[in-house]
């Protein structure tokens, strides 16, 4: 028999078609006769609209469509209605769109873009996210109550008129005050993050078509094409059977390419008034830093309490969401974090409060770890003060304190498959912990460490088909999205384990809300566990129908048959192979199918969170751990630094394809690196400073830490072979052990991200000011 | 609760798209940088080639692929695999492609193809079809028992080396010669029918892709996708999985379009020689007529007995059927049209011989009708001249002689939901049958009429899922293939009318191998039945499942719903109806799909025919019945003459769209028409004459009867609400009906089709002449 394929390094089935540029995405659609799309932007973060005059816009040559809000008084938004397809009488983000074009060319539709006038009436705007939320504030909603919402399960949005609070997180257990009062230690810092953008390579994009049916067809790049269908239903009135998303492969999302966006509504509502003709809409750079969302800015005041053994007694944290002027995702995010900002310890007193906050800075959305890394980085930074405080080693300080399988958890649940020791032990080994390098002339070295717990998305839904073709090869089915992330491979090999066939009779084909089965998105690290048991499901399912048929063709019981390389042989009787193809052939008297399901939802085993005391029995079907240590480099000089090291311990549960694990923890902690060492969204009073990559810098090659990617295999009960997701991790605790090893290296502490050489200068500066006073 | 979509003459879901020119076909398919394909004929019906020289089309500008039969030795077939994709050293009819190129553009791509030198040594031809099995004929194949063979249960295939045999279909039933001396009257008769084109308005096209890591896409105009998509997979030597073919709309078929065909091997073995480029290779009309099948020509030399009575006591039958030089589907249409032309009657001694005979005439292929409406022209004008030897009406006779529910056929099958007697009688009615007009000067009227009984493909299988929305409405995933016979309306109705859903909530969205399950064919008249029965049963497991998860959500029995208006409702308590997407969204906690499956196979009912007597207690799972009575005006001096009235009366066992019912009933007779009057591929040794429509002449609307359709319902016991396919039936019986009619007003015989004015005037003259003697 054929060695199982799980646990294998297969190359990616994507591998060929990316690396000969034949594989296809979204911006590569394009069709004759296709109209382009402009979108034109205010330019002003808080404003009544006094004129929007179009009618020059019209008359231009190649002009086919201009819309502007008049045109589609529409709000939209995942939990809370505040969101329009384009600016409603007023404005309330700088990158705010206010019209949109299609013409016959791109020239042409800018044309016209750039012919449409615009008169302001500027408004004071809200761009701090605590001073938002003062009584005489001005308000971004004039009333933010009055919105249609949705609700969801063990999620309190409820905002109120007067106020820019969208969102106030509670997590309440045990007594913090007296824990506070009889600790040995208590610490209290406040840190902050900044904006930051996705830089997914390729923009935001979307090609629209409706036929004389009324049948709407959008090629999209999207991480979650069914919502989407979904929602463009919804936004058109029409069952979602008539609206088809055919999503390519997708050059990136991390988070920003799920729901509507800005983007999508716009290609559809232009194309539904140039009835038979596609219209491309594609964000250029600009857009994306100034129109897209942003990771949402936080500030995080934190306090913590130990006792001399360093057992953590207590945290309080209260953090500041600044959510810019629409709510999309925030009260997930802040509601996720929030109990994930905890860290993964045991604590039996915790005290949190996340107020999500609307402002008239860029509006904020879910990005790769999903609230974690901000929260890490307070939480992460703090432990190490804690230990430092208590003259405990940082790693031994956490490894006393994590949780443990069996132990209770801050929200109330009995946690089992719990993996941060191992994932903090194996860090720590990759990097040699304790191991520190002398100073070299103006250079010091120094090691930090940290580690995250985080949730996934809970209750969502994957469901999932697997078609045996006549000559035995398989057609999976499926609404997953390859965006990088290795998706397509690892649930090819599932399925071609399951029905012992090899990898190349196995193809992941189309991802088309029409055929294939509905898919919650392919976000929150959860593609593996969900989609992948839904298609082990579905590839048993095939399975046991053919040995059904196999049992009645060869007239043995199922129990005597035995699937081997692809064949299907009664034991005991090896010589005789049948191919699964003779199976079908005999069974119908023709070609044939044979269709399996599988589905994943976790409705059952969720525990919706008690709005008052942030306590749940079951609040996530899983929990990601991950441990990262990094070793710094500094000159002490001129505080220019480099991570030098960087080691990723992340538990994927079991690696079904180590080298895909490997990529993603290593292009998580990337991300984590240029979040933690140099990526901001400048603004100053709700305008963005540096919308280029010429003034935004993400990491380079150049900048690369050598990097060391343990995986940790805690097997998770539910788990596909015990897999859970990995691809957020090392991306939420690469700035607390960047932070760490800076002040094991200086002895200074950065509270504000990211950290650039001149704030470590300056930090430097500052400590030995404070020496000399 | 709205009433029933079954039976109900819905506008057709194409309709809008069709009569707004969006709907999308095959030819309509082009991709920026696609590669344009031409092909060469050899022209000449028999030859070796002596060179084939390609050196100068390849230098010239823009060409980029040449091909010829040596860079594709490869012979494929359904049943034998004798035909090559290119000649091998020699060709075997006029048609017979030798070489094909792709090119930057239609005009280097020709220009290279007129570049391409060829000499032949003709060979003499085997073109008569009795004259080709002589001993001392041509042979078309040295030795056609050397070509790999398909083994198709019931079908005793093998050619022998030294002739031109293809295949010899056999049915022996009680004692024919017995019953010849024994009987009242016995009547002999010699008829023949010609090739005729298949003048689908869609000309056959296929673009084809293979990407860099092999992936074939094949969007072709195709009736057959699955078979087209397998057979490539064959060619190529890749799994089914690897090979996606994609149809849209198919602007016409009728048997032309199925299996490999000449085009679409073609078009991916060029594809395959040019990475990631499209090529597309449409058929001119001019291929069209000269490469494509035909419908086999026949002669048909026949012997009927009956006793005074109008007993019909038993037939015999030789046919020689004129297959060219592959085999194709030709043994099973000679065994098919072999046994139904004995026509719907009771009969107990019969012998039949079917001779497909190889010639180096144009290649015959499955076409409407499979064979019956060959048959039908001679065993129904035979019916006539018993009912003239015994003086007793035409209808009267056929009426005394039909088969019952409970009769034993001619194969040993006892046979149920027999209508013929219905269909005779409605027909009949319809055309006030038994009153006929008086002469108007040279103008004499006359009516004639025909019956037949047709099987379908047995076994066959079709497979579909049913995909129910998260807001309620369906994605029907099927193969079925709308080639304008109204299929993709009918399933539409079957599964809302199941789901109790308003018909724009259920949509027929893709056709596409890789997403949408196995599917025979949509040929045979087999789509309502089989693919209606598959996905009736898809909505049911749909209904099933979903009424499952109403019945945990509500906390009642699952006998205690009831479905309505699209939504769910607790008997008794009518106020509460919960819609589908309510149930999903509580079961679920997200939105969600359920799946359904269905599938129709009809293995388990098919008895495989014994190939020495015919004899087979279940060769089809149901039979098509229809009846025509023509009414015809003829001017004695001219022989000009039309078809005034043409009654088409037809067994649907159920009407799903009666609208659609009639739509092909009398598209069928048009075609029905065509045959009889007008339609011949003219050939003078294998060489064809009139390849263009100026010279092959289709009826016009100039040339329409007053049409009178009549739809019949027995239903049929395993038919979707009874319903069985009528795409045939009224094909088959024109030619006989016109021929009758023909001779009910002038008192003479036409033995060849077609009947155009010439062969009366020379019937009328030659019946004169004997008159005069």
């Amino acid at each position: 028999m054929a060695s199982s394929l799980i646990g294998r390094s297969v190359v990616r089935v994507d591998a060929v078609g990316k690396a000969t540029g034949s594989a296809a995405y979204g911006v590569d659609v394009t069709f004759p006769g296709m109209l382009h799309a402009k979108v034109l932007r205010c330019g002003v973060p808080h404003a009544r609209i006094v004129r929007l005059d179009t009618s020059k816009a019209r008359g231009l040559r190649g002009v086919r469509v201009v819309l502007t809000g008049e045109d589609v008084p529409i709000r939209h938004g995942p939990i809370i209605k505040d969101r329009p397809v384009l600016a409603l009488d007023k404005v309330r983000y700088a990158g705010e769109l206010v019209a949109a074009v299609a013409a016959d060319d791109e020239e042409a539709a800018q044309a016209a873009i750039d012919a449409i006038e615009v008169d302001y009436e500027e408004l004071p705007g809200a761009f701090d996210m605590e001073a938002a939320l003062r009584p005489d504030a001005p308000l971004v909603h004039d009333d933010a109550s009055a919105y249609d919402r949705v609700e969801v399960p063990g999620l309190r949005v409820a905002p109120a008129a007067g106020s820019n609070l969208c969102y106030h997180f509670k997590l309440r257990k045990g007594n913090v005050d007296a824990a506070f009062s009889r600790a040995d230690v208590v610490v209290e810092d406040t840190f902050t993050t900044p904006k930051i953008q996705y830089c997914h390579l390729e923009p935001q994009v979307a090609v629209a078509q409706v036929d004389p049916t009324g049948q709407i067809t959008v090629w999209a790049s999207t991480m979650s094409p069914h919502l989407l269908r979904n929602m463009i239903a919804e936004l058109a009135g029409v069952p979602a059977a008539k609206v088809r998303v055919i999503t390519l492969m997708v050059g990136g999302g991390y988070g920003s390419k799920v729901y509507l966006g800005a983007l999508n509504p716009l290609a559809v509502l232009l194309a539904m008034r140039a009835p038979n003709r596609a219209v491309r809409l594609a964000f250029d750079r600009e857009d994306e830093f100034l129109t897209n969302d942003v990771r949402l800015p936080t500030r995080t005041i934190i306090k913590t309490a130990a006792m001399r053994d360093g057992t953590l007694l207590a945290r309080k944290a209260t953090t500041f969401w600044d959510k810019g002027p629409y709510a999309l995702l925030g009260p997930v995010i802040v509601r996720n974090a929030g109990y994930c900002s905890l860290g993964p310890y045991r604590l039996p007193n915790a005290w949190i409060d996340g107020y999500l906050v609307y402002t008239n800075n860029q509006s904020g959305g879910g990005f790769r770890g999903l609230g974690v890394p901000q929260v890490a980085w307070a939480g992460e930074q703090q432990i190490d003060r804690v230990a430092r405080e208590l003259n405990i080693d940082p790693l031994e300080l956490r490894l006393r304190n994590a949780l443990r399988d069996g132990d209770v958890s801050i929200t109330g649940e009995t946690v089992h498959a719990v993996s941060v020791r191992q994932c903090l032990e194996q860090a720590a080994q990759a990097i040699d912990w304790g191991k520190n390098r002398d100073a070299e002339g103006p250079h010091r070295y120094g090691k930090g460490i940290a580690c995250i717990i985080k949730s996934t998305l809970t209750p969502s839904a994957s469901f999932s088909t697997a078609k045996l073709n006549s000559d035995g090869s398989v057609d999976i089915l499926t609404s997953a999205i390859e965006h990088g992330q290795g998706a397509h491979t690892v649930l090819s090999q599932i399925v071609a384990d399951e029905l012992s066939l090899p990898l190349d009779r196995v193809r992941v084909i189309v991802q088309d809300t029409s055929v294939t089965p509905f898919d919650r998105s392919s976000t929150s690290s959860r593609t593996t566990f969900h989609m992948g048991n839904a298609l082990k499901e579905a590839a048993l399912d095939v399975r046991h129908q053919l040995a059904k048929l196999a049992a009645d063709v060869l007239e043995v019981h199922v129990d005597d048959l035995e699937f081997v390389d692809g064949t299907i042989r009664v034991r005991g009787v090896p010589q005789h192979a049948y191919r699964y193809a003779d199976i079908l052939t005999r069974a119908f008297g023709s070609p044939a199918t044979i269709v399996g399901q599988g589905a994943c939802f976790t409705k059952p085993i969720y525990d919706p969170m008690d709005p008052d005391t942030g306590q749940s029995k079951r609040p996530s079907v899983y929990f990601m751990y991950g441990a990262q240590a990094a070793e710094v480099r500094v000159d002490v000089e001129t505080g220019h630094y480099r991570v030098t090291r960087l080691a990723s311990a992340v538990d994927a549960g079991k690696a079904i394809n180590p080298s895909n694990c490997v990529q993603q923890i290593e292009g998580a902690a990337v991300m984590g690196l240029g979040f933690a060492t140099m990526e901001e969204l400048v603004s100053v009073d709700g305008r963005t400073l540096n919308p280029t990559f010429l003034d935004y810098k993400i990491p380079t090659s150049l900048d690369m830490p050598e990097m060391l990617n343990r995986i940790v295999e805690v097997p998770h009960p539910e788990g596909p072979y015990g897999a859970k997701g990995i691809g957020e991790s090392s991306i939420a605790t690469t700035a607390a052990a960047v932070g760490n090893a800076l002040y094991a290296a200086l002895g200074i502490q950065v509270h504000d991200l990211p950290i650039r050489a001149e704030r470590v200068f300056r930090a430097i500066r500052s400590a030995a000011g404070r020496g000399r006073s």
